[in-house]
């Protein structure tokens, strides 16, 4: 058997760049069993000779070469942290010069600055974004004058986990409205999200999925019984086809990808955090 | 003047790799003004023509040579791509062949994967702790048996971005706990938190922004006066001492600092979403 390869994720900063693309490049390596760990606010000389021992260590508790996935931009850590012996997959070095070149200007060496707090104004936002999610979940306030973004569905087909990912990593201020019995029943949407009707989006689910969903929540009771979750989302459906909503099963989607979709949807762009 | 440089993040998935792993690059350049594009889920060769003549016409208007943080792994689409004449950043290509000679595999073509679906059952484990944290914010439920993680202090201190944050990302039951004005005449941490003290975190924050913080939610209240602010955090932070719990000011920190150094001080690690 093929021994587990110890990945470790080295930053000056959070680690979250490094985390990230190295994710991304291990999902393409099916056949090799990966161990990761995090290395973050390596910005010190001590402190890249503590993470290049742990990595050599690592290595040769495992029998096998570790991976580094750096985000450091020193040269000096940079150097440290290699030999503990480890491939190193740098992974701002390839771009780096071609950038410099295009743009006629040398980077400046940040350390640890993607994640940091950079923007005042911009965390604020984030913040506000973020208590306007919580404030505005469920239904719980029905003013949406201030909503970039309504999000609309029976209950638990995934409305709440996206707003919370639309403030944290957009700023944006997305409220979500549950569609009630009674919504389902009058066949159409509730006279106050009329004047809202360019910012809203329909998120579905398959009734079976919704139905675990909700047996994990209430158990046995009407509200996760299999013939409940069919009959509303047939209902909730019904209503996004006559509305003509832009609608997204979020059955077998993420909720980066939920995100992704009702953003490119409602034509809204902004930075993401 | 130098023009404004159209920047597009391509990808045949959401597009997150690679805006994150391009913002952590143009933050290294200071002096160049950017605009950017987020071209997501570009997976057949009909939408990256579109893509590409998208991004051709951005640098035409612009005067000036678009840059494109490409992940799609694909090389019909790479191509098509490419031929917009943008300055390509292929944030993948440079570590696949590193890799595969390493782990002695060549990579699976697996377009789109890394903030897809892959795991219902990290999936559930995600969402769980997102309710999880949801219910236990603010001290709502004083339950924290289940807590992985509680987070210890003052109101708008920067507990419930933090905890949404490790539910979202990490999986994480995060539940918080706000200080409040009994604990804080009594020195010391209510009796429920006890049982749970190798999971708690405090947080603290400078006096004049909490201040600034508690303005805009409460204008003009003794809840938001500097005073209050100045007695809570002192207050607080004598607790923390006096209890020995690690602590950290959120002042100028962000949401994924603040995340990181809470994983790393409490000795958690868990795969990031």
């Amino acid at each position: 058997m093929t021994p587990t390869r110890p990945v470790f994720y080295v930053s000056d900063g959070t680690g979250i760049t490094a985390e990230t693309i190295g994710h991304s490049l291990l999902t393409q390596f099916a056949d090799t069993r990966f161990t990761t760990d995090r290395i973050p606010f390596v910005d010190t000389a001590d402190k890249a000779r503590e993470a290049s021992q742990r990595i050599r260590e690592a290595g040769e508790a495992a029998g096998v070469r570790p991976i580094v996935v750096n985000s450091c931009v020193d040269n000096e850590l940079y150097r440290i942290i290699a030999e503990s012996g480890g491939l190193m997959l740098d992974i701002f070095a390839p771009f780096i010069e071609p950038l410099e070149r295009e743009l006629g200007e040398t980077r400046k060496l940040r350390v640890g600055q993607a994640h940091g707090m950079v923007d005042f104004e911009a965390y604020h936002r984030r913040i506000n974004a973020m208590n306007y999610a919580l404030t505005h979940d469920d239904g719980m306030i029905m003013d949406f004058d201030d909503a970039e973004i309504i999000l609309v569905g029976v209950s638990r087909a995934g409305k709440t986990p996206t707003c919370v990912y639309l403030a944290l990593h957009y700023g944006i201020c997305a409220a979500n409205y549950p569609l009630t019995e009674e919504d389902l029943e009058a066949d159409r949407l509730p006279a106050k999200l009329r004047p809202h009707r360019h910012k809203l989006f329909g998120l579905t689910i398959d009734p079976i999925r919704l139905h675990q969903i909700r047996q994990e929540r209430r158990p046995n009771s009407k509200y996760s019984q299999l013939d409940t979750c069919k009959r509303e989302v047939a209902q909730a459906e019904h209503i996004f086809r006559n509305e003509r909503l832009t609608t997204l099963s979020t059955t077998h989607t993420s909720i980066e990808e939920i995100s992704s979709k009702v953003l490119t949807t409602l034509g809204i762009h902004r930075e993401m955090f």
